[in-house]
């Protein structure tokens, strides 16, 4: 059973996850297993992740079979796992719990090699309705206080399987980033009596420098203070608090941004390692009127170092007006060309 | 010059600093330079950094040339620049301000190839003497609110020369894991009055579980809530708010404590990049009853991925009672052994 534990100083919460692996001798050796040889998530390997959750199927095949178009499973390795009661106990002066929560893996596509700026719009739709899907159900257990949805792509962003996957955290505690986001913007919303969230686009709207594309709903732009080059954000022009909240047919055009914006990342920077996040309000009703969801999404181009551990202040070498300008240009028609030249091998 | 902007919606600060280098066209093709061609920080090659700001030297030898055992100089590429007013301005609903600072590397060794394990513990107490020569130096300057040391040995870990060196950075604010470590130590002193990392080492010391070794004058142990495997904390055992605190002959005693857990982290895993953050009081008198110094030792093992970035909070493999053992149990006379493998190249 993976254990909760708070740091006393600081009040932050680290999940000590024992099962995912890794014994003090075990460091002395890392071997990486082959994905090539077999991927646990492509059609035909289904008994090789735990039983699906849910599926979006071919009319008439069978759970835990080929036929999905997505699939979602249980992490094997959880870092939370789902049975049990949760337990608040200390221990001496420190605080504990027992690791209670969902691990769980959304297997995007059958195709062992497309990544979601490959996908079509719809396919991309089907992944956010997963997610939408996933989290409806898990709101339910009232055990979880937050539903975390993040995608980790390439080796150096912490992807472990390359066959493009989304995973899903369901935690009892809100976790300290997103609990800094609601204070600071619940101290705002006490002082201005608005979103500070809708401000920013407002902001960012109106001075246009840091904007990389204008959609009908949503903006992409790379914030102010950006803590890493390219950091972009995604985030719906008018307030919803939750993820949740869109209508069916929204949901395909914030397909199409982050479609877009994922080709003009790989585009702009050669394919780079990268995660994203999706911050939405915590479980609870209450963080309506101050909360804003939005997708962070972090290209891996710079190593953060010791500075940055020991500050939690960041040093970012590109300026977020300059990266804006860079992915406004990319002509996201040149994907096609991206695309034969890595499969012909021919780097350009 | 570079720029302070700060997180409208968490309050961090940020710094933009694009004189280190990436412009947006930049990530394309990165090339790495050859240390082995030119080391900067070889003796012989002083021309090849800024000019010295101060340096260990034999009697008779001139400020940058030969004949130095330690020696800080400005960083090449600094982060922060020393020259300046600090202006605080507007920018919108967004607040920026100049990047006053300081950066400073300081070179431990003129041995290219000598790591901090490697060398004698006076070698090593003069590293500790020069943080703290050169922080009393730097505090006198009422522009800086705090001044952060720390250290990154490997490509891995940040470090972009593999000549061993640590850095110094004096910011215009106190970072933000500072300012969080020092609210949560004042909120719990306000409560108990007694400094929270007494209480802390109190209780390391009664339940022997996850510490490492028990110096005379300091303690090395695994956080309770480590972040990540082998995570380890070096603290004195008296209650000291300031590094500047000790005696000359503490520093002696420090420098075998921190050697010896180098040795430690360096046999157990196999030579692992790592970054070590010294965590001081700021430079104002007012935190000294709350504050304890400290040193966090993070070697390199596991990927930061989506999940933590997103959340803050970590998931740790590695049981910390584990990992103690393990560095508990270590023989350090072993050392000599792997020195030697490594000189001839016959990895273990």
């Amino acid at each position: 059973m993976p254990e909760l534990r708070k740091d006393p100083v600081i009040g932050r919460w680290v999940i000590i996850s024992t099962e995912r692996g890794r014994r003090p001798s075990s460091f002395a050796s890392v071997t990486r297993t082959n994905n090539a040889v077999m991927c646990p998530f492509c059609p035909g390997n289904e008994n090789a992740t735990p039983p699906e959750v849910m599926a979006y199927r071919q009319p008439h095949s069978e759970p835990n079979g080929p036929g999905w178009r997505l699939r979602v499973t249980s992490n094997k390795y959880p870092a939370l796992v789902v049975e049990g009661e949760l337990n608040r106990e200390p221990a001496g002066m420190y605080d504990r719990m027992n690791g209670i929560g969902a691990h769980e893996v959304i297997i995007e596509t059958p195709v062992h090699a497309r990544d979601m700026d490959e996908m079509t719009p719809e396919e991309v739709r089907d992944v956010l309705w997963a997610y939408r899907e996933r989290m409806t159900d898990l709101e339910r257990d009232i055990r979880f206080k937050y539903i975390l949805v993040f995608k980790n792509h390439g080796e150096v962003a912490g992807a472990s399987l390359e066959h493009s996957h989304s995973q899903l955290i369901a935690t009892p505690i809100v976790p300290k980033r997103v609990a800094e986001k609601i204070e600071g913007a619940k101290w705002y919303y006490g002082f201005k009596e608005r979103c500070i969230f809708c401000d920013i686009i407002r902001q960012e709207i109106n001075d246009q420098e840091r904007i990389v594309k204008d959609y009908d709903a949503f903006i992409t732009f790379e914030p102010f203070a950006s803590r890493f080059p390219f950091e972009t954000c995604i985030i719906p022009k008018t307030h919803q608090s939750s993820y949740l909240e869109m209508s069916d047919a929204e949901y395909l055009t914030l397909a199409e941004c982050l479609r877009d914006t994922l080709r003009r990342l790989k585009l702009a920077l050669h394919n780079p390692p990268f995660n994203f996040i999706l911050h939405t309000r915590p479980t609870s009703q209450e963080y309506h009127e101050f909360f804003h969801w939005h997708f962070e999404l972090i290209p891996k181009l710079t190593k953060v170092a010791g500075f940055e551990w020991g500050s939690g202040f960041y040093i970012n070498p590109t300026l977020p007006e300059e990266a804006a300008e860079f992915l406004r240009n990319i002509d996201t028609s040149g994907q096609a060309r991206l695309q034969r030249s890595k499969l012909s091998g021919d780097g350009g």
